[in-house]
């Protein structure tokens, strides 16, 4: 005996949820290959080093992920994809490391590059004539946050579109279309989301024309910056510095002790643009600051190009902004990054209002197949959070629609058991769901109880009488739910919602109800 | 930079073939729905202690799993799931084992479970009293099987439906009807599937009137049985006995030790079911054993019923047959069992015919609940075995249909970027899947490749000249290709296929060529 409950962070879907689940899902999907994307899919499991370390707030490879070692002995490779052997050239076999993805972006870098494995070895690929590649993908990913906030998960949906092998710019504007036109399909009202847009190399850029070079610090940069919503100004300007003291548990968090010149000039930019505007006027203001740089010039320009390409197709700031002060935490971004903020708020369990925040990210990574195949691959895409819109949509109220169950079969008489099988099997014949209930409760309370849970809109009744009349008789569920409050003489009522037909009208008569 | 490749048994699923796995997927929903299952969902993780043991051939619980340590600390619980202290009344605390779940249904133990287990605890729940439910899921499940049998994958799906509440012996009769109605909508023809039943407690009769009553006893008799697909009689006889040696690895595999005696007994009431019949004449067969005990006559008595259910629906022995040799696999089953066989062969790479097997499998498993609950729970279900029959499907060519791509706008001009941005977008906007060519192939042959690639049935044409005339070139790349081989001379070629239209009749060209 084992005491039955689930992980933590993990959860079971109900039949509602999962309707709105796959509503989400399908019509996300229906976008995407609207704009001409396939449906791939990939494992759950990878190899830990196929999928790299890209999570924010994580530095080592197991971090943040669910990681183990296979159970099976495999040969141990080099990064050539050749067998490594000891002194006396016996094969190292080895338990390789596996995680769980907690993305659908890795192992598409993984699958891409896989494909191309063999002809990059023979020299047959050349770097910027790579394949396109235009996918979709849905699926669970894992992600081990060991601070579990209210309302996160450790298992989640994500339905992400991927372009992989072109730089066209084009592609990146062509995200934020995809992501206004998929919230839109999947029923959120415009001005209720907004695609906000930076470019990476717009930061890389300013802390380029303040000295900062190194990669690393880039990242870590960038990762303390993100977390301008979690720890505030102020908790980020301390990261910058010397670090703080976490007011909750009471950790010291280190600092990257960047000069307070250099931390006054990050963040009087990025103070800058705290209010957004038009994309023409925040393309202005960037051009006005005196960063000279290449990288920087390069984001600004691609900036004006989508916004080019956003206008002409009538995108404008009612769906699409740009917001210099976006990072997104993923450690890939190389380029124009994207995410979507649910505008409004919702009330949580205790009747405060809460602000919704994020529900889809993306961006351009033009350096993750690289990781693989040692040669630069262009990308650029992005990603739903499934579950997070069903719950967000579920908070504000705007998707209350029930699963509607079967028609149901009320069971009164072992004996008839037969019969209720063939009016079942008859219904079931002319596209109708229908359930003859098999619990052990035999009054009909009872069973319509179970009915009125699962949301059945009509049962059906045969008792003794009824069978020797040739006759059934039909309720109403869902009128009857309608009626319980208007009506209260019980006569009136259930004559109204129910009525006696003969069987071989039954299914007319069902469909009747039903339409 | 890593080697890139996915871990062996685990694979990549192309827009084709998912295709496939989705309309087998759909198709079989569709059929759980109308005999009233609800679609809930279980996570991909759980503890280990939750799942259970219940594979064919595992002696451990985390032999033929993937199964490790839960990255976070927790409390201990005992099975009454009160934490466990130690001497100095210190909480104990553990990183629990997790197993990726191997199916569906061991979770839906797990939810159900803990769905009563409040109103367990407090006796509000009586045996033979639970509440009914009735789910279908489908998702990935995992199996590390060391040995990989080509075909085999150890990352594949299922559908499942179960009915659970309730030892109605008309569940068990619905499910093999239900199966037969699936795999009919998923598109096999009659009398290429074959639904088998038997009833684990006819096999639990058999034993106990040999005087076999040990549990553990039973399951590894049952377990060994289950192998004579793949060892063979004589093999199965030696493993009962002494044990074997196996020829392949050369391992020796220990025997049950059974008196020999006992094993011909088995042997021949196995021998005595090798032809099938009428479900009838099995019966009869069935009855004229001198076996004597309640199990094995509850267990055709349960069986007879099945038989008149079935009889009674029309679901004749073109469907569903009884062979009391069956055993199936898992060890939770307790009574009536099913499985799917395809009747067929397919050719294997190397040309030779090979027979393809079970792709369904169920059956009734009264106990599995018990395990956490600590209150028997009767229950029914059965699983399609998604990726497999999609294989078997593809390797039969009964579905040869390619996904259909995009209609393709051929990208010549950069500086048409926008114009063909402004046709794609009023394109979708007439619900028509379209996708820009971005790739960085230049020439029009390169760019149709890409479209013959992704099975595109239009090609959308625009270079200057057009652009200047106010028109497009579309061609028919489907119809282009049937004539290919018929028309050899270019010009006549191109005129059937190929025609200029003005931009503002695009739309209903293209409806006109795709309808």
């Amino acid at each position: 005996m084992s005491y039955p409950r689930k992980i933590k962070g993990f959860r079971d879907i109900d039949v509602n949820l999962n309707q709105l689940r796959w509503k989400i899902i399908n019509s996300a999907k229906k976008v995407y290959k609207k704009y001409g994307f396939e449906h791939h899919d990939t494992p759950v499991l990878e190899y830990s080093e196929c999928l790299g370390k890209y999570l924010p707030d994580s530095n080592e490879l197991a971090e943040g992920v669910y990681s183990f070692k296979n159970p099976e002995l495999e040969l141990k490779f080099d990064n050539k994809g050749t067998e490594i052997r000891d002194e006396k050239n016996n094969v190292v076999m080895e338990n390789h490391f596996l995680t769980m993805r907690y993305d659908l972006t890795a192992p598409l870098a993984r699958l891409y590059a896989e494909s191309l494995w063999d002809m990059h070895k023979h020299k047959q690929v050349k770097e910027g004539k790579t394949p396109l590649m235009r996918r979709y993908q849905y699926g669970q990913v894992f992600r081990f946050e060991a601070k579990l906030d209210p309302g996160r998960f450790r298992e989640f949906w994500q339905i992400d579109f991927d372009t992989v092998g072109t730089d066209n710019v084009t592609t990146d504007a062509e995200a934020c279309m995809i992501l206004a036109d998929a919230l839109e399909e999947i029923g959120l009202k415009r001005k209720n989301y907004i695609v906000k847009v930076n470019n990476r190399k717009i930061i890389k850029g300013l802390l380029l024309s303040i000295g900062i070079t190194e990669d690393a610090d880039e990242q870590n940069i960038m990762r303390i910056i993100d977390k301008t919503d979690k720890i505030g100004t102020q908790g980020v300007k301390e990261e910058l510095a010397q670090g703080r003291i976490d007011k909750k548990s009471g950790a010291k968090i280190e600092g990257l002790n960047i000069k307070n010149e250099f931390i006054e000039q990050i963040m009087s930019f990025l103070n800058d643009f705290q209010e957004t505007g038009l994309r023409k006027n925040i393309l202005e203001k960037l051009n006005n600051k005196k960063i000279e740089n290449q990288i920087y010039k390069e984001g600004v320009e691609e900036l004006i190009k989508i916004d080019e390409i956003l206008t002409t197709l009538d995108f404008d700031e009612q769906r699409v902004i740009f917001d210099p002060t976006l990072i997104r935490g993923m450690g890939y971004y190389t380029g124009p990054i994207f995410e979507v903020e649910y505008v409004g708020t919702y009330k949580d369990k205790k009747g405060r209002k809460r602000k919704v925040g994020s529900i889809c990210g993306g961006g351009r990574y033009d350096g993750l197949v690289e990781k693989s195949l040692g040669m630069k691959v262009p990308a650029v895409g992005a990603s739903i959070g499934v579950d997070r819109l069903a719950e967000i949509l579920t908070l504000t109220n705007q998707i209350t629609e029930l699963a509607e169950g079967p028609v149901i079969i009320i069971a009164f008489d072992d004996n008839l058991m037969i019969e209720y099988q063939k009016i079942a099997n008859n219904l079931r014949q002319n596209n109708i769901a229908v359930e003859v209930y098999y619990g052990s409760r035999k009054n009909l309370k009872q069973q319509l109880s179970y009915a009125d849970k699962k949301n059945c809109p009509i049962a059906i009744l045969l008792g003794e009488n009824e069978y020797n009349k040739g006759v059934v008789t039909v309720r109403n569920l869902k009128l009857g739910k309608e009626l319980a409050s208007q009506i209260t003489n019980k006569k009136e009522w259930r004559e109204r919602v129910q009525s006696e037909v003969k069987r071989e009208k039954l299914v007319e008569e069902i469909l009747r109800i039903k339409n």
